[in-house]
């Protein structure tokens, strides 16, 4: 099959590559560590020029010799790569988004190869505090084109990761999201603070100290908040009723549980119903088989788990800026 | 005057060393940065000895020329150099713990010089999530000893800290505390986190970020918890709606409205009753300006500072142990 589309995910630490055809079936995929926080910094020459600008460098590496056989592939990207400390800043188009509009503002940067490289913009929500997401955006659409338009009122996509979101979609809008930083946290504590001394590395994955976790958090003694019930992860270790091989995986369940269920209040608030909706997580399997879990406990009953997320949005993304012929489809 | 007591405060990252008589009068006090996680390491000679203890390094550098002119001056010591790190470990006493039970279970370890030192133990919560404070008991009891006995009903004493503590007594005693690590938390996300990297250090105390933080805490937003509003220190930051320079204080204010929300929420289950205890708080004077801010906003009308707290506490507990002539009192 001929190849029709070059699809980039970069984030911040990470540069996934997809070579698409018709259909947006996945012929060949790379994953590189060049993301924009860690790009390449030794020279090469490119189209017979010396350069050393990581951006060129890393693109050059994901995907130079498949622009090399098929030079007029258009090329799709999302991701921090549009950020501010991007390749080339796609300002954030205003919820509600859908495909047509993100589709309609790609940012377009023209490579040392003269490759048009075009960059899905990010989604900001002008509320109160406002709210903004860089490439989730994409494997939201990935997942909706999935999905029979009425599944919309009662689903919420869910995200987990450093930053994890929670996005609401009506008639293939994205309409609403919130954040929540309990990856980040969760990884400077155990690297930083007094919680981290104390953990050691167990040989797997304790599903019985993660769901110990959880449930603190949705107990009564969670109503003091994260930043109190934190503490317990050392003093459980100090009179012997958690081994240090238990407290990282304790801590995940803890946190992961103030946050679904501070989720969970939220949105019986805004649906004015003790109903929760169904829920589609997109993400890293290891950490989603967490977040299922808690789910589970929060008392979310329908989670399923979508895949290939951000190659579907891409290529939803190029067939609706018209990089791709629609007959493509 | 002639000294009575040497008192050590000897916390993770200081150690204050009180020279007391008579009453407890301060004739004169030291602060040395030699916690017990930063002790010194270059060898001395003690009492004829070679000795590269670092304990006994620190010990020497805070009084042991108080002790060539005393050499029975009683020393009592409270704070993490009891804990399992520190020089001796004094198990902690379960709560409820007052004066009395304290003074009686101090550790005593035999400094190279032959002086006696008195290490006060911690106190233990053994609740379902048991919590723990080394140091706080003794500020604790040196304001306890100003008070009148009834007051203890509606009152609650707050230590502000990298683990804030929130003490209630009941006629002397410590019936319960609670515990929140906003301190620590808020430096590590400072220094490890994406909310740091675009904080700027501000010329001064910003009290309106701040004030602003501890609202949305506060307000329908804050509901979401701590693990999601902290993400709009970035992204006001990002919409041009919060300067670098105010940042860090929006971050405190947040965090520390976060906390106190909870506290106050806590309080009003416990006593079953929407009035809020008198609060007394104990600590850095900075800190407690800060919580002084937040504790109002949160409803708490009757919020007083309190002084010499740990120096009072110790001398109590010198006299509870009959360390010194209770005519000295």
């Amino acid at each position: 099959m001929l190849a029709q589309l070059i699809a980039l995910d970069w984030g911040t630490t990470s540069l996934r590559a997809y070579k698409l055809a018709a259909g947006g079936v996945v012929l060949e995929q790379r994953s590189l560590s060049s993301g924009i926080m860690q790009l390449p910094k030794t020279p090469r020459v490119i189209n017979g020029r010396e350069c050393a600008d990581g951006f060129e460098l890393a693109f050059d590496e994901a995907c130079g010799d498949w622009l090399d056989a098929q030079p007029d592939l258009p090329v799709i990207a999302c991701g921090m790569v549009g950020s501010a400390q991007g390749w080339r800043e796609a300002a954030y188009c205003d919820t509600p988004a859908n495909v047509a509009n993100l589709g309609n503002s790609l940012q377009t940067v023209i490579s040392l190869r003269g490759a048009r490289v075009h960059i899905v913009p990010g989604v900001i929500q002008r509320s109160r505090l406002p709210n903004v997401m860089r490439g989730e955006e994409t494997q939201v659409l990935g997942v909706l084109q999935n999905l029979p338009v009425e599944a919309g009122g009662d689903l919420l996509i869910g995200l987990p990761g450093s930053h994890s979101k929670w996005v609401e979609v009506v008639d293939g809008c994205i309409t609403h999201f919130d954040t929540f930083m309990t990856g980040e946290v969760f990884a400077v504590l155990s690297e930083h603070s007094i919680l981290g001394r104390t953990q050691q590395q167990g040989a797997a994955f304790d599903g019985r100290a993660f769901d110990r976790g959880v449930q603190v958090a949705l107990s009564a003694d969670g109503e003091l908040g994260v930043l109190s019930t934190l503490f317990s992860a050392r003093t459980l270790g100090l009179t012997g009723e958690l081994s240090p091989t238990a407290q990282a995986d304790y801590l995940s369940g803890l946190m992961i549980g103030h946050e679904l269920a501070a989720l969970a209040a939220a949105q019986r608030r805004r649906r004015n119903s003790v109903h929760l909706p169904s829920i589609i997580l997109i993400g890293n399997a290891q950490l989603c088989t967490r977040y299922s879990r808690a789910l589970d406990a929060c008392g979310f009953a329908n989670v399923t788990l979508a895949e290939q997320a951000t190659e579907r949005g891409l290529w939803q993304l190029a067939l609706a800026a018209g990089l791709i012929d629609s007959s493509s489809r």
